[in-house]
Parts: structure tokens; C-alpha cells; sequence
């Protein structure tokens, strides 16, 4: 449903801020631009791109300048920013039933005539799946002053009610706990009190599964792993590269990057909530729901999402679900994710049919970490050399978003912004094909942006980074004292609440 | 009260981070502190101290450098740093009654025999007055998204319930709105919105007044006027060195700062909030005031407070509150005020019988403002020139403080924290002689300290500028979208809102 004219104010709108006069920074930028028509592209196929192709920035900082490129102002100047005026309209459509489509929104083949353009139940499906990965940052406890900094702040079975994502039709079913035995600085969010609920390990993501409702509606039992990124500048990944590791002799070559393996399987006996590997704490879960499911004999799918580091381990996770359990159709819906393994990872993901969509912002660093430079040089030497071991590849399709298409976000460098995820939502909510702009009647709630960002035009009204709570959750007792509030007995994280379905009607 | 011993969990306690080895910044700055001793001083007293005090810092930097200087770490090594485990220990001592002291805790003695060591009834007054002075930064609408940004959050009704205040017994007769015909950088708080409350006025502070229960308690029916302050940083007072301006005829040779002269008597008909000035609307109630209860045959007393540049504001208040209305007892308790006016205007002030107390944390910059060296250098030929007309001067007595003697504080330069009115609450709160430590039995909740600053010792745990809306005011509406509230009709500010006394009881 398109918004009424009606209900939208055009506020006067200055002119965008830069021009099209070349940037100061970035004196050949212009030249170096992938065309705007290429957005959608097939990775695999990267090396049959033009020689300007290979000879991309060789420097991080080259390739800062690539933001500043200025698109021609003509298409912005025509549209009207504005919120709805009254702001009562819905932040999305009605639900259709897409069991027709099942398998195809689920990759099956390999999502062709579905992204461009964009169907719109896809579109839809991306979203839910990014509000599933968004979920592992709104509701992580990222408060040192809190005893239970580094846990989600709501038991399983609140998290989407406390996130209003209860709409989507899935029940949470587990939590899962990582740490990791090496050194990977800014990862770990821990409390600074001496009495917290733990030292190692941090609230990684969840698994959950589609309720009745919603699995009739989308033809499938479909269980989801979210997994949960870091908000550590795109440097962290920068810093990984080069250090592939291999997961050992069953695996032939395959080889991935050694920190986000760490992340993925550590453990330790001296812990609490990672005497299991997030590895076998999400597996385990896996299994269970899809014996019981299937026991029912119904149809079931599996759909791992994450953003940044969390869409690093979704592509683990996958890989290891594909491996593990036979015929089960095993997609994974990324933002943002950097590379995480060599090209046999690639082929073998390929090989077991696990289907990637991988949605990147072209202005985002993260999904061209780790290895600017060395993989994108040295793609064209694929065929000579065969699977090489020693370089990072992207493996599926991948989704293309611009940041310029949006008429609601600043034209300025943001390198954080451009990484943030609820960008990446808002892009995926207007985007219709790699040639056409943001469609106006985008129903998401365009504030959302702000959320951790500054990323929405300054017409818009909206403060900058405004999630977050009140008094930085100190609260005031009845004895007129500022305190840290105790947790909610129900809330507080345990490594022993995932139990049984509990319900999924 | 004392807190009970089992109340009290003491936290294992690193070393202060300072030592008494010479500070890097500072090389000579030990000689140059005052003695400990002096914190409570006359200051027409001034020149008689020894040639060391003129030889003061000259620049502003050489003065910031005094608070680096180390004090002995002896007196903070013995001290617990806790706080109440439980917080179930109330905030305050139970109320006393002090009419008997009606007289001498308005500074009818000057405050002589109360202030060294600190009367515990004068002690509390004081943060009673300090409090009402905190809630107009606290009710106050920074936020440039808002609307009404520059106003109060809340209706002079609601606003004591609101902040916890109502405990007092006061309630609040008017708002108090102020403009300025000059240019004061940095001054007026504007909402970024077209569709804004008011484009030149700010809230500027309140009256109110005791009701009957505290009146009995207190000895007298006690009118409050509380002025806002402002967040500029020191510089911003000393931007307004040297410009003094006549009152006019009427007053001789009495000159006032000309910048806060203006915001106190701006008006203009093409505003809204001042077609009368702040001058003119805070004497229009409280001579509407003493009337009203001098008609009752009450006694009445007027007590003017403020922080920074409201401690300013007050004492012109009081100058024309004294000129203006016989016989009425004028008082101001001022805390980190800068100065406001020449020699003639101090003494005119002292010829009035106004009685200030001026509460001052010896790092503070701002009560140094305007005119560090000016002032200070020149003091010492106040007996050959008489009342020049062209020099800056502190009146009434002054209660030093000194950040040093908290347990609770760091130790190390912070220049907008020294001059934060809830460092200055907790330090009267804590403050027993000039010459004693802390009291320990202090039950001021310690934690408001860092409501807007990063004061209070990592140890304590409490989050640095932790007083912040959820969500910087947005809310989520019934249709998913996260919106700048309509604030309640009632909160809207409206310049026609003042009127009669409602309540006193």
C-alpha cells in the first residue's frame, strides 16, 4: 500500500551537500567505480569483469575515496524527503502466503528471476531474516557497569516479544554462547565488576523456529540461526587476514579464516556456558529440532542469518549443518559478511547446495575483509592455479545495495554508517532492481537508521545514535537511591534454560 | 543517622592514581595553593592576605594547572570507598525543626557561628536551595530535536513531583522566561525544528514558595527564586571580562557585567515568552508574593539561589529585590557563581543587607570569572582608589570546598567537573569544618554526582553522565514507528500559564 500523498509533508530540502566537482580525497575516484548496473552479481564470475576490474585501490585508504565518487545529482533532486506527516501509517504489508515459492525464496535456484528485480516477497524475506540479526545487537547487554554485560538482557522466551518481533511467527528455542581461545582484541564484551555472570564467553545468537502459522504460510518448518556480529571497525577484519586454518584432513583443502573458527569452536571445561563449543551448542539444537520435525513428517529448512562477523559465522555454521545433516535445504542470508574461507570452502559449499545470498552495501568495508588487495589481484589466476588455499574467497550471490540510492541518507563518508545494519535494512526495503531508485513507497520505519548511526539526512529531524536507555539503566529505588536495577530472576543468563519446544503454535 | 557498619560492603580499594611526587603540569603550583585553612574567608578580607595571593597565576592555563597539586594521601588512605550495599539507607536525615534559627540561617549574622564548622541545619538548608537550583537543569529540554528544546519539560505544577522535590514543601508559583538583546554565544538553547515553541527564549528559572508545613518549620514563609545556569564551559565567562555597564543614575557609581545584565532585563514585543523581561517577571511575583502573605501578617523572607551563571542572575535579582521592597529579608545562596559587579555594586549590596553566601569548589574556574588576574592583582589598591568603578568583586561570605576532601572523587583535572552543581551538593553534603575530612555519614545518594559528569571513582561503578532520556525521547506509536511524543498539553509552555497562588498547604 502506497502512502497517501496526503500524509506526507515535503519539508523544504536543500540541495544534497556535495557536488558533482571532483572530491578533494579522491582526485581519480571516479574512474574506479563499478558501474551502478552491476550491483547484483555473480562472485564466481568476478574475473570475466574488465582489466579496470583487477586494478582495484591497493590501499585501505584507495579505497576510502570510492565513497566520495558522487552519483549524478538529477535523481535525488526529484524526490521529496519527508516522514509521514502523522506518522500513523503500518511499517509493513500485509502477509501473503509464499508456500508456492518455498524452495526458490529458499535459494533453490539460486534465487534466479527473483533478485532482479527484487521480488517482493523475497524483499520481504531478507528483511525478516535481518530483523532476526538486528535482534542479537538490540537486545545484547553491552553495558560494562552491568553485572551481565556480554548476555542478551531477555530470556528466550521474551526476546522478540521485547523486540516486537513476536509479528514474525517464530518461537526462540536456544541460546548460544562463544568464546575464543585466542587473542581477538575488541571481540568480547565483558562487565568491569568483579561479580559478573561471566569472564569467557558472550551471548553469540539463537535458534528459533516458525511457529504453525507462519510455516503454513511460508510452506516449510523453517528453523533459523541468528547469529550475532560486533560492532569492531572494519580494521578487526583487516587484522585477521592471512591466516586461513584448515578444519583438518576430512575436509580435503577447505581451509577459513583461524579467528572466526576460534570464535566458533572454543571451549573450556573452566567455563560456565562454553563447556560446548558454540559449534556443538547450535548443532546439537539443529539436530533436535529437525528429528522432530521430520518425525512429524513435515518439511523443514534451515536459514542462518547474520551481519559482519555474525554473517562470518553463519557461512561456518552452514558449512557444518550441510556437512552433518543429509538433505536438509540449508540457506544463509548474510549483511555486511566478510570473506571467510579459500575457494575450495567456496566449491564445497557449492557442492553440498548450500545457497548464499549475500547482501552488501558497495560503500561497506567489512564485506571486502579480509584481503582487499590480494584476492581481488590475484582472482584472475584462478584458472591457471586451480583451488588455491591461501586466498579468501566470497561464495553466492550477491545482493548490491548503494547507499546513494536512498534520498534519506547523508552523501558523506561514514565508514561505520555504511557497515551498520539497520542501513542495510532500510536499502533492502526500498530496493526494487540495481537500475531503478528507492521505491517511495517503502514501508519500514525509515528512523530506524539512527538507531546506533547518524546515517539519515539532517531534514529528517532524527537524533543521531538515539537507542538507548534511560539513566544508562540506573533506576531509583524507593529509598530515593540511583541503583543498578537486579536483573529479572527469569532473565538472568543461564547455561542450563534451553530446554524442549516449549511451543510453536 | 550514621549508616550501620553492615550496611557498608568496602570494595577492595587500588591506591589513589595521583602521588605525591611533583605533577608533570604544575612544577611550582604547590607553593601557590591556598592553605586548606582559609576555605572559609571574607572576601573584603582579601587584600589583607599575605604578597603570596597577589602573586597569583596570570594566565588561564597556569591556573589549571593548581588542580594537579597532590594533597597528602594519608587522609584518603583510611577511608572505605562503598557504597550502602543494600541502598535501603534513606537519602536524608529526618526533617528538624529550625525556627528557632529563622533569622541567622537567611544570614541575618552572617552567617557567623553556623559556618565553621557547618551547622547541620544550615548544611541542609544550603542543598535544599542547591536542589532547587539542579532542577532547572534537570527539567530543562536540551534536546535540539524537541520542539519545545529551550523550555521546561514539565508544568510548574508537576515539576517538584516530577523531580523528587516535593519533599521540600514548596510549590512553584511561576516560570520565568529570559531573552538577550546582545550576543551571547553559546547562551540559548533552539530547537533545529521550524515549527518551534519560541525562537529567543529560554526558561529561565522559577519562583516558588514554602507551604504552610515548611513555613512552620522554617520560621518564616519562605519565596524561592531559582535561576538556570548555563553549560558553557569557563571560557564562556571569560569571554565577558571587561564590560561593565551602569545601572544608570539612580545607582552611583555601581556597574554590572553587561552580559548578564542583559539576559536579566531583555524584552521585546515581538516575542512571545518576553514581552516582559526576566527582571520584570520575577519582581512582578514577588512582590505579588510578599503582598499576599505580608497581608496574612506572615513574616516573609526571600531566598535567591542559583549555579554559574544563575548565581549571577540571582544577585542581580536581590539588588533589585532589595531596592525595590522594604524591609523584606533577601538572601542568596549562590554555588560556583562567577563575579556580577564592581566595588560599588558589592557595596551597595552590603548596604542593602543582602546576605550572600556564596558556595565555591576551589578548582571551579568560573568563580574566578570574569577577570582572573584583573581582579586578583589589583585588590591590593582597593584603599587608595576607593570604589573603582572598573574592577569586578565577589560580595557576601564564601564556603570553600575542596574536591580533594571527597573520598568519592577523583583526584585528577576536570575542569567542567569541578564546576558541576552536583559535585558541589555532594560536597557540602560531606562537609563538617575547613579543616575536617569528609563526614561519613553523608547520606546525599553519592551517585547523582556523575548524573553529568565522570567524577565519582571507578570503583563505585556508576556509568559516567548517566542522566539521559530512553531512546532521547523517541517512542514507538501503536503503528510501529518510532516518534518525537506530542508532549502532554498540559507541559506545553505558554507564557499565560502564571497565576494565582493555587495551593500552599
Amino acid at each position: 500500500m502506497a502512502l497517501a500523498s496526503s500524509s506526507i509533508v515535503p519539508l523544504p530540502l536543500p540541495l544534497p551537500t556535495y557536488s558533482t566537482k571532483r572530491p578533494l580525497l579522491a582526485p581519480c575516484a571516479a574512474q574506479r567505480t563499478p558501474d551502478a548496473a552491476t550491483t547484483v552479481e555473480l562472485p564466481h564470475h568476478q574475473e570475466q569483469r574488465s582489466k579496470s576490474t583487477v586494478n582495484l585501490p591497493t590501499t585501505l585508504s584507495n579505497l576510502l575515496h570510492l565513497h566520495l565518487t558522487p552519483k549524478p545529482e538529477k535523481s535525488l533532486e526529484n524526490v521529496a524527503i519527508a516522514l509521514p506527516a502523522d506518522r500513523r501509517s503500518p511499517t509493513e504489508s500485509p502477509k501473503e502466503d509464499v508456500s508456492s515459492l518455498c524452495s526458490e525464496l529458499h535459494g533453490s535456484g539460486d534465487w534466479s528471476h527473483l533478485l532482479n528485480p527484487l521480488h517482493r516477497w523475497l524483499r520481504r524475506e531478507i528483511v525478516k531474516y535481518g530483523e532476526f540479526a538486528q535482534a542479537t545487537y538490540d537486545a545484547f547487554d553491552f553495558n560494562p557497569f552491568s553485572e551481565y554485560c556480554g548476555s542478551c538482557l531477555y530470556n528466550r522466551r521474551r526476546l522478540f516479544d521485547n523486540l516486537g518481533l513476536a509479528k514474525n511467527g517464530y518461537n526462540v528455542t536456544k541460546y548460544i554462547y562463544a568464546m575464543s581461545h585466542i587473542e581477538l582484541p575488541r571481540w568480547l564484551e565483558r562487565s568491569i565488576r568483579a561479580d559478573t555472570w561471566s569472564k569467557d564467553s558472550n551471548w553469540m545468537g539463537y535458534v528459533a523456529v516458525s511457529d504453525d502459522t507462519e510455516s503454513r504460510r511460508i510452506g516449510c518448518r523453517d528453523i533459523v540461526v541468528a547469529w550475532r556480529g560486533t560492532i569492531a571497525p572494519a580494521e578487526w577484519f583487516e587484522d585477521l587476514q592471512g591466516k586461513l586454518q584448515s578444519l583438518g584432513s576430512d575436509h580435503g583443502d577447505v581451509k577459513v579464516e583461524h579467528g572466526f573458527l576460534s570464535i566458533y569452536t572454543s571451549k573450556s571445561d573452566a567455563t560456565r556456558y562454553n563447556k560446548s563449543s558454540a559449534s556443538e551448542q547450535v548443532m546439537e539444537e539443529i539436530k533436535r529440532l529437525v528429528s522432530f520435525y521430520r518425525e512429524k513428517g513435515e518439511q523443514v529448512s534451515l536459514t542462518i542469518t547474520g551481519h559482519s562477523l555474525g554473517g562470518a559465522l553463519a557461512l561456518l555454521n552452514a558449512y557444518e549443518a550441510a556437512s552433518a545433516i543429509p538433505y536438509l535445504p540449508v540457506s544463509v542470508i548474510s549483511f555486511g559478511a566478510p570473506r571467510v574461507g579459500n575457494i575450495a570452502f567456496g566449491e564445497k559449499l557449492k557442492e553440498m547446495e548450500v545457497k548464499t545470498l549475500r547482501v552488501v552495501v558497495k560503500q561497506d568495508l567489512v564485506p571486502k575483509m579480509p584481503g582487499i588487495l590480494f584476492n581481488e589481484g590475484i582472482k584472475k589466476f584462478e584458472n591457471v592455479t586451480g583451488t588455491l588455499d591461501w586466498v579468501y574467497t566470497h561464495v553466492g550471490l550477491e545482493l548490491g545495495l548503494d547507499v546513494r540510492s536512498s534520498p534519506y541518507l547523508k552523501k558523506g563518508l561514514d565508514v561505520p554508517g555504511f557497515h551498520n545494519l539497520e542501513a542495510y535494512l532500510h536499502l533492502v526495503d526500498g530496493y526494487l532492481s540495481s537500475d531503478t531508485e528507492f521505491r517511495l513507497d517503502a514501508k519500514r520505519d525509515v528512523v530506524l537508521v539512527n538507531k546506533a548511526s547518524g546515517m539519515l539526512r539532517e531534514e529528517l529531524r532524527i537524533p543521531p545514535c538515539w537507542y538507548q536507555s534511560a539513566n544508562k539503566g540506573l533506576v531509583c529505588n524507593s529509598y530515593g537511591r540511583w541503583v543498578q536495577p537486579q536483573r529479572d530472576p527469569e532473565d538472568i543468563p543461564s547455561p542450563y534454560r534451553n530446554g524442549p519446544i516449549t511451543c510453536h503454535s
